[in-house]
């Protein structure tokens, strides 16, 4: 069963965190993962949603998730 | 391209909101929506994530989703 990790992240810092995405593709992929939405500047509906970039990924399952998320850290 | 929607409600009454369920499926699909995710217990990774259900909605496009959103209102 496919995982979904929804991010709502604040990016402070632009070149950090150029840095960061420099090398994030080849791990996330290497876990199976697939960018659906990444997106600065959603429809927000309803409510409040309060943060610079939007994330929503696949995941084949939920080890898969977890061990890219736990490799991140 | 796809668009997503990610909805995190707070049930209040599961007898009312059972009664928009029945006819949720039949307008949704006819929108083109798929459900690919329901949970009423995601793991929380980082932060806070205070709601009573997640769902994670995928539509073939932007205007497939506020034609749905729209038509629910």
């Amino acid at each position: 069963m496919p995982a979904y990790i929804a991010a709502r992240i604040s990016i402070a810092d632009r070149n950090a965190y150029a840095e960061y995405e420099a090398g994030f593709m080849e791990i996330f992929t290497a876990h199976g993962g697939k960018l659906l939405s990444v997106d600065e500047a959603p429809t927000v509906l309803e409510g409040e949603w309060t943060c610079t970039r939007t994330i929503l990924a696949e995941f084949p399952d939920k080890e898969a998730a977890l061990s890219w998320y736990n490799s991140e850290a």
